[in-house]
């Protein structure tokens, strides 16, 4: 596990000082990205929301950790085109661990390690990293920040039903409108049991048949068809091997892929598909009680699609994903359906495997790095910055009138600085500008030995700066800068 | 790199349900916690503190992933008992991938890949978590959260002294009190000066040497003689080979060492230690000056103390060190002095390494899990938690008027929701005592259909519930327990 950093290795500090420099790179690994502070504060804001509607909701916040054993989450991600399947691992004494993929499968395991102590139904959220390890392209990531909220150790669909209620608050209070989402529902009853109807039981061909119908999306009818057939290739010539299912079989998929938009009209189609398939049936109850709970909440927004299987093959019942209809610009400029930010659904069997305990539970995932970009691009959330004025330094001397002006107005919880470089007053005023300061404070020998302070308004005199001689030249000509009495300055930045 | 768990590999869910049972374990790695929520709100509260000083102190917020090529991090681990040297490494096409072991290294991979753009001095604040692929052992955590701030750019002096200032202000924002905590102050130059001067200049001699003095707390000045000399075996029998250094430099470190407590005394002390090395001189003006500052900000709570190394090895000039000074009780029940929550100092070439641009830079981290479980211990901080009111179900058929009520209470932002198990009422009572409800709403087919609402409240009703056999029982006899019309209900909860 040593790393290799082609051939020679990172140099240590004191062989940099004895300049046998070994230049390394400053790019980062594709599928990582640096996050800049517009983009935190919104997150933040974000987080803030949600926070406040877990703890409306009854949710209890948990954390668990970023590394499992590789055994306790299992391997249950959609994706396998890399050798470690989609999952970053290491050895550790004679144990593998992981890194999470999820927030559910660690959940899982929290749960079944403090079965007994827990007050079931337990509701938790978390918010987290999760990684995945998949072959990097642009923008695809391989870290995302996710929300998670589940109900563990309850079979009642009112548990599914208010998290799709619940996914639909959070969006609104992010500013977006009703029109601008929408949530559909599914059930892996349906799409299992018709798998089982048309006796398709073998596990390799159900998992493929499974997956190719959660491309529709992406590949169309027709890649379906392929997928669900011999096999299709993609634009970059990529072959996926297909399930390689009989014609009439892939004609009944297709058939029951046809049904979206929920409606009587519908669940007569599809119980005609079902012919008696009793975990068909089962699926079609559940979407009929859920329904019910969503007339409760007086909650309409909600498409039923039984194109929706959700990649993760631990989902047993309800599936839900949370969709944005808007378009978005991609970053070659693109309009792009923006789509999926989440979803979840029901896994009942997944906290069986620690314990072999009946545990049935359920839970929702938002990416919020993908709902942030959606309301950035949006421009619903505004995130506040606050820019610090910047006190100059004239000279080293006056350090202790700076200091005394900085503590002033820190003690009012105003964002401030003392210029903390060791270069001339000309640069200074250039740092305020990049740093996008609304304000510098001026004070040299005149001020300070009279006890008063210059302020300088920079969104007035913006244009002039640049221009600027000598200290005299701004001082005196320019209306956007005032010279007042120490004792008043204050004033100046409380409103 | 495919994880191998003991010869069986993890079941796909299919399996599970074709009953071909693994059981894999529900135990954490060690090293790795699960993070319950008086803990997590006791930390948002430090977090938003935190943001909000950043925010006055002028500090820009950002983001690095948690992944960076091993190569742009480099290894300025002190420890280095693990076949990784302590980081969690992997391989990733033909580069090598860690998880970051700091916040510092990925600051300056980012300054210098953004340099240029950068307003400098660029002054930046993270939070986030970092690994250390170290030996577990108990307290003893391979992943943590770390608050970091760096002034990126800057060799003005100012900028260290307002660091240690900064921690200060935390510190006290956390609820600590002035003496409770202390900063220790020294300079990388001294102990650096002290070894050329010694003519130690074997970098392997150096770096044993450095590490040695950073252990005087944990080893004492015995142990550290030995380190010095020919190598130190500790409790465990464990041998830790020393720097073999004469006995004529050993001595003159010890004689260093016992400096302590800066005053007028104490530097000339130093002075005749120093003997004239430039090294040792400029890193006695260097502290002078920053006593200098702390001045200005009438800051007194720290302590020159030449002991303090810190472990990392890209550290270049003063050096800081943030110390709780009371006891705490470890796992184990005993007393324990808190010690070190963090702390930086200066490290002029970490960004260079990059660009060979000159770029001095400083910088603090403070450990956020250790001061949070030091905050928990002294009990300073209480976290708010909202308990929810629970609202029991007695059939389902009247989940329309318990949906009316909820949706009323969480309206008003309250707390609540509705029981989502399926067991009966006497579980559900349970289940809101275990989960420590204060209130519980009871409406029947009584209440239901007079449009009445039965409240409990569960602080004063708790010994009784126990004992309840019938409905009867806790409605008629006890006075913990009102039934109000429904339009009054909300009333009861809004204070």
């Amino acid at each position: 596990m040593e790393p290799d950093v082609g051939g020679s290795s990172p140099p240590s500090c004191t062989k940099i000082m004895n300049k046998k420099i070994f230049k390394p790179s400053s790019d980062l690994p594709l599928g990582f990205t640096d996050r800049q502070e517009e983009e935190l504060l919104i997150r933040d804001l974000l987080i803030f929301n949600i926070k406040k509607i877990m703890s409306k909701y009854g949710f209890q916040y948990l954390e668990t950790p970023s590394f499992e054993y590789s055994e306790s989450i299992g391997k249950f991600l959609p994706d396998k085109d890399r050798p470690s399947e989609g999952v970053f691992s290491f050895q550790d004494e004679k144990k593998w661990l992981s890194l999470r993929y999820d927030l559910t499968a660690p959940l899982a395991r929290y749960a079944a390690k403090n079965f007994d102590n827990l007050s079931r139904p337990f509701k938790r959220f978390q918010l987290g990293t999760v990684w995945r390890n998949e072959k990097p392209g642009p923008g695809r990531f391989r870290e995302f920040l996710q929300f998670d909220a589940d109900y563990i150790g309850t079979n009642n669909l009112f548990a599914d039903a208010e998290l799709c209620f619940l996914i639909s608050e959070i969006l609104l209070s992010c500013g977006l409108k009703t029109n601008e989402f929408n949530i559909k529902i599914s059930n892996r009853k349906l799409s299992k049991g018709l798998l089982e109807k048309l006796n398709i039981i073998d596990e390799q061909k159900q998992s493929i048949a499974l997956r190719a119908i959660d491309k529709l999306d992406r590949v169309g009818t027709e890649g379906v068809q392929y997928l669900l057939g011999k096999g299709r290739k993609d634009k970059s010539g990529d072959f996926t091997k297909g399930a390689e299912l009989e014609k009439y079989q892939i004609k009944e998929i297709i058939n029951f892929l046809n049904i979206k938009n929920l409606s009587e009209k519908n669940y007569e189609n599809i119980k005609k598909i079902a012919d008696g398939n009793k975990l068909m049936e089962e699926g079609i109850q559940e979407m009929q009680l859920m329904e019910k709970y969503f007339l409760l909440f007086n909650f309409q927004n909600y498409i039923f699609d039984p194109t929706i299987v959700r990649g993760l093959e631990y989902y047993t019942g309800p599936i839900f994903e949370a969709n944005l209809t808007f378009s978005v610009k991609n970053n070659k400029g693109e309009k792009i359906e923006f789509g999926s930010i989440g979803g979840g659904g029901r896994y009942d069997d997944l906290v069986k495997r620690f314990n072999n305990q009946d545990c049935p539970s359920t839970g929702i995932s938002l990416g919020l790095d993908r709902l942030i970009y959606a309301i950035v691009q949006k421009k619903i959330v505004k995130a506040e910055k606050k820019l610090p004025i910047l006190i100059c330094v004239f000279d080293e001397k006056y350090m202790s009138f700076y200091t005394k002006l900085l503590v002033a107005l820190r003690e009012r919880n105003i964002s401030s600085e003392i210029y903390s470089g060791s270069s001339n007053i000309k640069a200074q005023l250039k740092y305020a500008d990049k740093r996008g300061c609304n304000y510098v404070i001026l004070c040299g020998e005149d001020e300070i030995s009279k006890n008063l302070v210059t302020i300088k308004n920079l969104n007035i005199g913006k244009k002039v700066s640049e221009n600027i001689k000598n200290r005299n030249d701004w001082k005196q000509s320019e209306e956007s800068q005032k010279t007042i009495p120490y004792e008043q300055f204050l004033n100046e930045f409380i409103k």
